[in-house]
C-alpha cells in the first residue's frame, strides 16, 4: 500500500474578508501550498475542493473546475468538490490520500474554502443550520448553538462540568490564537471575562463559547512518499486516517455527552496508524463551541470520559502541557469557515511537526492528530501525521 | 493495480414525484443495487452520493451521512458527498471505482439523487445556473438554455447542422425512452410535432431540444474484481475512465462547437481501455440539450466534426445503427435529475451489457461508453465498461 507524505502547506489571513472573493482565496491559499511543494500548478494530478455553502453565501456551485481553471491545472487534471458539512475539509483530505493509494495520481492538491460574510448573521445559521435534518429538526426551530447548547447542559449533567471548564478553553484557545498571526480573532481573554459575559447564544452557551463566522481558505499538496524529491526541506507522513458516521438527527442519538463518529474514527486511525492517544503530541481538534473540544478530547481517548473540563482547566491541553490541544487558536478563535476548517487542521499539524509555528510552537512535536466533525456529529474524519 | 466490476445496479422511476422524499428516492435506488449484488447494507465498505442541489431544492446539505443512515450503512463507513453540477454522478462513480483502487474498500455504494419539483421552473433554471460563472455570466442573464442555443447556432453557421438534425435527436430519445419503463417522459415525437413545435426557449432551442426536470435516484455498487463472488450473476468490469477540466466560463473558451474537457476525457480514458471508439456497442451521452449529444458524438470520436447531425439522421445512433447512444431514452426522455444523471447512465451501459435492457436492447452489446458534463462544460466524466 503506497504511504502518502504532505510536502507543502498554505493558507489565507482567516477574518472577515470584506475585498476578497472566494475565488481570490482559494486561489491564494492553494498557490501558497503548491510553491511551499517546490512544485508548479502543471505537477499536480488531482485536486480535491472542500466547501459547505458556496451556493448559498456567493450563488456559486460546481466549484472545483471553478478554482482549478484559474490555477491554471492541466486538462487531464480531475477536479471534485465535497461537500460533508463542517467536515468537508477533512472528507476532501480524505479522498486525496486515496487517490495517491489508488496510483491515479502522485501529487493531489486539496484546498477548503469559505466566503461567510456576505449575509446577516441569521442567514449564516439558516445556512450552515442545512447541515442537520431539515425536515425532522431544523424546520421546528434547531441550530448548531441549541444544539451544541443541550451537549454542554447534558455533559454538565452527568460529569459535574462547569462553565468555569467551558471558559478554560475558551481562555486557552484565544491565548493560542494570539500567537497565530492568520488567526480571525486575536484576543486575549481571562477567566473572569468570558465568565462575566452575559450574550447568552444558547443557554449555558455564551458568546465566547461559540466559533467565529470567518473567510479564509488553507490548502495541502499531498505526495505519493515514494516521489518525494530529497531535496525538498521537511515532510511529514500520513499515519493514519478515517472517516466515520452516525445518526443524522440529534434526537436519534442515544447519548448526548459522545459522539460515536468521533469514537469510531479515532478507534480506527490508531489502529491504522498502530500508535496510541498518549503517543500524540499536538492535537488540532473540531470546537465549533467550547464543549465540542471537552467532548472531542474525552471521545478520542486523551482523557478518561467527563474528565475533558478539568483536563483543560488545569492545563494539560496547553502549549507546554501534557498535549497541545488546538496551538492554532482552533475554531474558537483562528476562525472557522466551514470548508476550509479540517484541511487547515492539517496545515497546522504539518506546521508544528515540521517546527515552523513560530511562537505556538509545540516543542519537540513528533506526532500530530486532526479531529473534524460535521452536522450533529454525523460525520468524523480523523487523521494521524509523524515527522517525516 | 486493482481492477473494479460493477455488481450492482438501482434506480427509481424517474419522473414528478411529489409524494417521494430525496430519502425516499436515494433510499429506494440504493436498497435496489444493494440486493442486485447480492449484498446487504452492513457489506458496503464505502459510500459515495452524487448530489447537485439539495441545498437550494430541499434545504438539507450534508446529504451523504443523511442517506448513509438511513440505510444502516456500518459506522465505519465513510459517507461522502460529491457536488460536480450535472457531472457530480459521473465524479461519484469515479471516486468509488479510486477508493477500490486504494485498497481502503472492497464494495463501494455510490447513489445519485436530485429531487428537482419542488419550486417553480425559473427557480429550478436559477439553482442550476449556480453552476455557471456566477459573477461573470449569471448574473448578467446567462443560463444554461442560452449557452446551449449558442453552441447550437455556431455549430449550425460552422457545420451547416440544421434544425431537422436537432430534431433528430429528440425523435431518437423518444423513441427509445418509450421503451424504458423508468424513463419520465415516455412519449412518442415524429420529425414533424418536433419541427412544426414553436415553443421557443432559447433560439435556436425548441421545448422539444430541452431536457427534463425530474425526480429520481440510481445506484450502483461497485467490486474489486479479485473479490466478486463466483455465484453472482453477470457483472460488468471497468475498462477505463477519465475526469477532465477546461475553463468554467463560455466566454473563456476558444470554439463553442467542441468541449475540450470531453476530447481529452475520451483520449485519456479510451487510452487507459485501450481500445477505439470504433469498438464501442453502446453509449450514453448528456444530452441535456439535442445539440449537446450531437457534439459530444463528435467530440468522443465516434463521428468525425460536424457530422453528428447527419449521423443521428441517418439512423447511425440508432438501436440498431453502426452505435447505439442513449438507448435509455436520454436526459432527454428519461430525464435528468441532476446528481443522479452520471450514476444512472452507468446503470443503463450495465443492464445494455447484461443483457436486460428489455425492449430497448442493443443486441451483442459487448462494450459501452459513459459521458457526463458538468457546468458549461468545465467538467467531463467517462467511463468505459466491458461485459465481465
Amino acid at each position: 500500500m503506497k504511504r502518502v507524505s504532505v510536502i507543502g502547506v498554505g493558507k489565507t489571513k482567516y477574518g472577515v474578508l470584506k475585498d476578497k472573493t472566494l475565488l481570490d482565496l482559494a486561489v491564494e491559499a492553494a498557490s501558497k501550498a503548491i510553491e511551499d511543494a517546490g512544485i508548479t500548478p502543471e505537477g499536480v494530478d488531482a485536486f480535491y475542493l472542500a466547501n459547505y455553502g458556496g451556493s448559498d453565501f456567493v450563488n456559486q456551485s460546481h466549484l472545483a473546475p471553478y478554482v482549478g481553471a484559474a490555477l491554471g491545472l492541466r486538462r487531464g487534471v480531475p477536479c471534485i468538490h465535497i461537500e460533508n458539512a463542517c467536515a468537508s475539509g477533512g472528507s476532501a483530505v480524505r479522498e486525496g490520500i486515496i487517490a495517491i493509494m489508488s496510483g491515479t495520481a502522485t501529487r493531489v492538491l486539496v484546498v477548503g474554502v469559505e466566503k461567510m460574510n456576505t449575509v446577516p448573521t441569521p442567514k449564516v445559521t439558516e445556512f450552515l443550520a442545512k447541515a442537520g435534518d431539515w425536515e425532522n429538526e431544523v424546520r421546528v426551530g434547531y441550530t448548531f448553538p441549541s444544539a451544541f447548547a443541550m451537549v454542554a447542559r447534558r455533559h454538565m449533567h452527568e460529569y459535574g462540568t462547569r462553565r468555569e471548564h467551558l471558559a478554560a478553553v475558551a481562555v486557552k484557545n484565544h491565548s493560542n490564537g494570539l500567537k497565530n498571526p492568520y488567526a480571525h480573532m486575536r484576543k486575549s481573554l481571562t477567566m473572569e471575562e468570558v465568565l462575566g459575559d452575559e450574550r447568552v447564544v444558547a443557554d449555558p452557551l455564551r458568546l465566547y463559547d461559540c466559533s467565529l463566522i470567518t473567510d479564509g481558505a488553507s490548502a495541502v499538496v499531498l505526495c505519493d512518499k515514494n516521489s518525494v524529491r530529497e531535496n525538498l526541506k521537511k515532510t511529514v507522513d500520513v499515519l493514519g486516517f478515517a472517516q466515520t458516521n452516525d445518526t443524522f438527527a440529534l434526537y436519534q442519538k442515544d447519548n448526548l455527552t459522545r459522539f460515536d463518529a468521533t469514537v469510531e474514527a479515532a478507534r480506527l486511525a490508531f489502529k491504522m496508524a498502530g500508535i496510541k492517544p498518549q503517543d500524540v503530541d499536538v492535537v488540532e481538534v473540531h470546537d465549533c463551541f467550547t464543549i465540542a473540544e471537552i467532548v472531542a478530547i474525552e471521545d478520542l481517548g486523551f482523557v478518561p470520559k467527563g474528565e475533558g473540563g478539568p483536563a483543560t482547566l488545569d492545563g494539560l491541553t496547553s502549549i507546554g502541557g501534557k498535549f497541545a490541544v488546538n496551538p492554532s487558536g482552533g475554531l474558537k478563535s483562528k476562525g472557522h469557515p466551514v470548508g476550509a476548517t479540517g484541511v487547515d487542521q492539517i496545515v497546522e499539524v504539518v506546521l508544528q511537526l515540521r517546527g515552523e509555528a513560530g511562537e505556538r510552537q509545540v516543542r519537540g512535536a513528533e506526532i500530530g492528530l486532526t479531529h473534524n466533525i460535521g452536522g450533529s456529529g454525523a460525520t468524523c474524519v480523523v487523521h494521524i501525521l509523524s515527522r517525516g
